[in-house]
């Protein structure tokens, strides 16, 4: 009789999903109402500033990138490639306000990303416009079909996964300034996209909250495999493991990642959890890192907590030292800023730790 | 400017997905090695006799549900409608080794139905033969359309939710025992199906483990509506918080059931996670429920543990005494076996503890 589990074996060098966008970038806003919503303009803008060159509200929007505000004939004639679509909906679905821009724009000859849930080429206007204006529609929040079922082996080389204590919290930020310490520094190392706006910036990575939920921890091995014993997976992590909407993707993404570090981002002040507010307040730190280390060393029993990111841009120089500071005495662990103050200080905790 | 959310409101009224097959039954069991994976069937022959009139095997299988074992022609002969694939590889794929025997019945007539990931309306060979036999396909597996992402709002009556120390290990049979349970007293109790044989078995249900991850909570909303203050959602539990493989699924569902209490699950003598032997040992029933109850007071900070359900059928009546004694002593709490001893005790100390 043939091995029960031959046709699952784990393809660890399966090709992830590579991804092609023309810059220069539009990015487009619609009527988000705050910022904790437009991450993605946020990430492109931030982490690709020399592709970006303009964005596009829909009045009384009242986020801002600093971009110049454009309309359809201005992203024209800026030389604009395509219109990534910057912002997210609670569920991740195209909203019927933000069509008539969309539609013009496809009209115009502008490509269209986006990494919502629904897609662009469901949308049967959009596919019509686009048509007609010789545009492509990409959509990013496609998982790569035949994803194993996580067995738990562990793999070769070094990992360092993002954690949170909500959403839309820092987890990417933190990752891109630690790959980038890392970088900087001549390290071998990868950053892992898990999220639309980490795959747009990476040009590669896995949308691990499209993923049918059975496959989520094999998904996050396929993304990570095995490498060699020097090489660091800088993971992006997804979600809030104490979050109630999506907690689940937070566990499977931890459990497959098997990270030898995490990395618990914070945002002074954020008193609720995203899309929850009024019902579910932030947890402490002390809850969130407990049960998230115990919940890594499922797969990895050596997983250390290798320090605090915290996003202070609420607070002045004097205000955010005192901050970093307690935070350092409290945890005696590297607490940074990785906009204000960098890596630096985690990435040494790093490298003097995982062995 | 429109409300945010207003796209994604909670349809706590969705209607579930039912389904329809046609007795009677013939349990296909192809090469499946070990019970473990044979739970479709097992689930089906215990919970609905009256329905299920045969089995089929492939030569070798080790496993056997008690039916007579028939082949194509008396399978027509017994006047079967429905052939109910009884079995789970590991992703739940469509094996190969099994197409001649399916292709067969579905070109003799016999409806096929089916739990697995892969669709038998994907498998060509299986579409043609059905459309050559009139047979219908059913692939049970497939969750509802635009399900909401969770906002954790409480629903108002009384949840139970099954867990467990591992997959395949009692979650589903403790649910159903003690529905019945519940039923025979009179209780206003539903038994909500998460998992394919659960849905074969009930009529409806979400197959948990097959929604987009993002969505995981939200079907665990869907699943378990608003009810009157008095009634009771029994609800199967999937898969295990500390099993790497699927824990994203466990606690996806944990959050969006907000039990008010959890059933913990286990067999007797598993030594080892299923699918993962040799690698992972099944964690101790202290530690399980420690991030169970953790975890589950998240959405429900009321929630208790009623007890143990365990699977004591490698024991003699002595020894499940006293093994079950035994725990009862150490946790204070009713232990019980949902076959051998049936579900009484925790039925009690559910409606004595859950107002």
């Amino acid at each position: 009789m043939k091995k029960w589990y031959s046709v699952k074996v784990i393809r660890t060098r399966m090709p992830l999903k590579k991804i092609q966008l023309q810059p220069p970038y539009l990015l487009f806003l619609g009527d988000v109402p705050d910022d904790g919503h437009a991450k993605t303009a946020h990430g492109m803008a931030y982490w690709r500033p020399q592709l970006c060159a303009g964005q596009m509200r829909l009045p009384g929007c009242p986020v801002d990138i600093g971009l110049p505000d454009l309309n359809v004939e201005e992203t024209v004639a800026a030389g604009i490639r395509t219109a990534i679509i910057g912002i997210a909906s609670t569920g991740g679905q195209l909203e019927a306000a933000w069509m008539p821009q969309l539609i013009a724009l496809a009209r115009a000859g502008i490509n269209l990303a986006s990494g919502m849930h629904s897609k662009l080429i469901d949308a049967a206007d959009l596919v019509a416009a686009a048509k007609q204006g010789n545009a492509t529609l990409i959509d990013i929040r496609v998982p790569p079909e035949d994803l194993p079922v996580s067995r738990g082996r562990k793999r070769s080389g070094k990992r360092v996964l993002t954690v949170g204590t909500d959403c839309a919290i820092g987890k990417k930020y933190t990752a891109l300034a630690l790959h980038r310490e890392f970088e900087n520094r001549g390290i071998n190392v990868d950053f892992r996209a898990t999220g639309q706006t980490g795959i747009m910036i990476a040009g590669e990575g896995i949308p691990i909250d499209a993923v049918v939920a059975d496959f989520v921890s094999g998904a996050a091995d396929v993304l990570s495999p095995d490498n060699d014993a020097d090489h660091w997976d800088v993971i992006e992590g997804q979600g809030a493991l104490l979050h109630p909407s999506y907690a689940g993707v937070s566990l499977g993404l931890l459990h497959g990642s098997q990270p030898d570090a995490v990395v618990l981002c914070h945002e002074v002040g954020r008193a609720d959890l995203l899309g929850l507010e009024g019902i579910f307040v932030v947890p402490p730190l002390d809850q969130v890192i407990d049960i998230v280390l115990t919940s890594a060393k499922i797969t990895n029993p050596n997983c250390i907590w290798a320090g605090i990111s915290i996003n202070t841009s609420s607070l002045d120089d004097t205000q955010r030292h005192s901050y970093l500071g307690d935070l350092e005495n409290k945890y005696g662990l590297p607490c940074v800023d990785p906009v204000a103050t960098g890596m630096a200080k985690i990435a040494d905790f790093l490298l003097e730790n995982v062995k």
